[in-house]
C-alpha cells in the first residue's frame, strides 16, 4: 500500500508560474481597474495555475463527505452520542443536512463515504461503502488505528479523487462526519504545527469548561503515550488520527495529483491537509481555504499551511458546509475570468491606454 | 416630490422581533448543533424578519446599476476619462462587465438605469432612461445638484424598487457606475459620519499620492463652500452628492418600504445608505453589507450604519459586484433555513434530547 501512496505523491508538482502569469495578464486586459476584483482574481489565477490551461471550465463539482467513528468518545469528549454519526449519514443520503442544502446551492453533488462508521448500514443505495473498521480505537489507551488501517483509509481517499476526476469533475471539496472528531483533529494539529494542545483544542460542537479541560488532558495523555512525530505522518495518523481524517488526507493527495483544486472545509478537513502536506509539501498549491472556523486551532493550522480563508462566518458544523460556500466563491472568480469582456472587445478606454 | 418621498419614508418600519424569534426557533430545530452555521443563520433570521413570514422563498433577484457622471472630474480627481461611464453602461448592456458575470452567477437580473450620464445614448433597448441631468456640476465651484434634481433622483430610485417588487423580486442589490464618484461618496461620508475628509477618502480605482492629496483638498473646498449638514440629508446630497448616489439612496428607501432585503455593495452604494438612513433610520434593518471595500472610508461608513460586512475580498470595482456575491451568500442562508431537515424529521438524536 505504501508503494501505491508513494506513486500518487510523486505525481504532485508545484504550480507552474508561467500559467499564473498568463492568467494575470488576461485579468489585466478585462474591463475593470487592474486588481479591483481582489480575491476573486486570486481565485481565478490559482484555478488557471492548477488546471494548467488558459481558459479552464468549472462545471462539475463534488463534495465528498467521509464519515467515521472515534473510540475516544469513551472518554466523554463529545456533546453528542456516537449514534449521531450514522444517523447523520442517513440524513446526508436523504438530502436533509446542511451540506445537502449548501451543495445544491453550489451546484455540487454530495458523495457520502462510510470509511469507518460504527454501524451496519446493510445495503443502502448511494452510500459508498469503504469501511476500513467500525471506528478508530480509543487513542487515550491504544493507537487509534493500525498503520495498515491508516494507509488503507488514505488510499480510499485517493480512490475517491480518482473516481471524481475520471468522471470529469472540475473542482472538489472534502467534508467530514464523525462524532468526537475534533479530538483527533486537535491532536494532529499539535503534532504537525508543534503548538501546545490547549492552544489548538476547542469546544467542538459545544462542550462546557470542565469537559474542555478534560478533552485537553485526554489528548495530552494520548500524545504522551504514543509520542507521534510529524516526521512519520502515517504513524501520527495511526496513533492519534481517525479514518475520515485519513480519507480526507488521501483525497487531498489524489486531487492534487489530478490537478484539481480542493476546497478545504474547517477544523477536521484541515487536519487532513496537515497530514497531506507532511507527505507531499506541494499539495498546499492546490488548496483553497473556504473559511475560518470558530475552533481556535483552525487559524493556527491555516497559518501553518500558508492559507488565507475566504470567509469568517463563525461556522463550526463541518460536513463540508464551509467548503460548499467556498466552491461558489471559486466559481464566481472563474466566471469573472472567463466571461468578462476585454477593454478592446468592449470599446472601453483603459487607464493606461 | 417631497410629499412622495415622505410617504415612502413613513412606510419603513423596524423589524418585528417576533419574526426573528420564530426564525431562530426553527433554526434550532434543524439537524446541526445550535448556531453552528454562524452568519448563514443570521442571514436567514434577518430574511425572515424582513419578509415577515415564516418560510419565505428567495427566487427572483435583481441588481440595479445606477449610472451618472460627475462635474468634479474637471478637478482631475479620477484616473479614468469621463467617457468610460457611458462606455461601461454599454458594456453592462452587452453583458461583458464584472457585474454581468457575477449577477449570472447569482442568478440575478441586471437592470441598468441612466440617471445622469453625460452622453446621449439615443434609443438603446434594455437601458432604463431616467436621466435627471447630464451629470452633476463641479461641487468645488457650485452645488453638485439642485435640491429638485436630488429629489427627482431619489424618486427614480424609489420607482425602481417599486418596479422590482411589483414583478415579484425577492431580494435586491444596488450598484453604481460613475467616473469620479468616490469623490462625492467621500464627501457624503464625511458629512454623515462626522469624520475628517482625509480619513474617509481613498484612491478610487487607482490614483497616485499627489492626486490623492488633491482629491482631499477638493472635497474640503466643496464642504467649506456649501457647509452641508447631516440634519438636511437632501440638501447635503444636492451640495456634494451625485445622481447615482441619490438613486441608490431612494432605491434603499423603496426596498425597505416594500420589505425586501437590500444587499449593499461598496463605497458608493454605502454612501447612498448614509443618506437613506438620515432620512429613515429604520432602513438599516433591511441592509446586508456584502463586503468591505479597499476604500479606507468604507469600514467607517459600515461602522456608522452598524453593519458587519460578509466578505473582505479586497474589492474596489463597484457596479454591484460585491453585492452580487452577497446575494449568493444570502441565498445560501435561506436555503439552509428552508431545506434542512429537523431533528425529528431526520431521526437524529439532539444534544439536549
Amino acid at each position: 500500500m505504501m508503494t501505491e501512496l508513494s506513486q500518487i505523491i510523486s505525481q504532485i508538482e508545484p504550480l507552474n508560474p508561467a500559467w499564473l502569469d498568463q492568467a494575470r495578464e488576461r485579468l489585466d486586459s478585462l474591463t475593470k481597474p487592474r486588481g479591483s476584483l481582489g480575491r476573486l482574481e486570486e481565485l481565478a489565477t490559482l484555478y488557471v495555475g492548477i488546471r494548467g490551461e488558459l481558459l479552464p471550465t468549472l462545471e462539475k463539482k463534488w463534495v465528498v463527505v467521509f464519515a467515521a467513528d472515534h473510540g475516544v468518545v469513551a472518554e466523554g469528549v463529545s456533546a453528542y452520542p456516537q449514534e449521531v454519526t450514522y444517523q447523520m449519514v442517513l440524513n446526508f443520503l436523504r438530502g436533509g443536512a446542511g451540506i445537502n442544502a449548501l451543495a445544491r446551492h453550489a451546484g455540487a453533488r454530495v458523495a457520502v463515504v462510510d470509511i469507518g462508521v460504527n454501524h451496519d448500514f446493510g445495503h443502502v443505495p448511494e452510500l459508498i461503502d469503504r469501511k476500513v473498521a467500525y471506528g478508530s480505537r480509543n487513542m487515550a489507551q491504544e493507537p487509534a488505528l493500525t498503520r495498515e488501517e491508516a494507509l488503507q483509509a488514505l488510499l480510499v481517499g485517493v480512490e475517491m479523487a480518482e473516481q471524481a476526476t475520471a468522471t470529469g469533475v472540475d473542482a472538489l471539496a472534502a467534508g467530514d462526519m464523525g462524532i468526537g472528531n475534533t479530538t483527533p483533529a486537535a491532536a494532529l494539529a499539535s503534532v504537525f504545527t508543534g503548538k501546545p494542545v490547549a492552544a489548538v483544542t476547542g469546544r467542538g460542537t459545544g462542550i462546557e469548561d470542565a469537559v474542555f479541560r478534560h478533552k485537553v488532558a485526554v489528548i495530552n495523555r494520548a500524545l504522551a503515550l504514543h509520542r507521534p512525530s510529524s516526521e512519520d505522518p502515517v504513524g501520527a495518523l495511526a496513533a492519534v488520527g481517525g479514518l475520515e481524517i485519513a480519507g480526507i488526507a488521501g483525497f487531498i493527495l489524489g486531487t492534487a495529483a489530478a490537478r484539481r483544486p480542493l476546497v478545504l472545509d474547517g477544523f477536521i478537513a484541515t487536519a487532513g491537509a496537515l497530514v497531506a502536506k507532511a507527505l507531499a509539501p506541494a499539495v498546499t498549491d492546490y488548496l483553497i481555504a473556504a473559511h475560518r472556523s470558530v475552533e481556535p486551532g483552525h487559524q493556527i493550522m491555516l497559518d501553518f499551511l500558508g492559507l488565507k480563508p475566504l470567509l469568517n462566518f463563525q461556522m463550526r458544523l463541518g460536513e463540508g458546509t464551509g467548503a460548499a460556500l467556498g466552491l461558489t466563491l471559486l466559481e464566481a472568480g472563474v466566471r469573472v475570468y472567463r466571461e468578462m469582456a476585454t477593454f478592446g472587445e468592449a470599446g472601453v478606454a483603459d487607464q493606461d491606454a
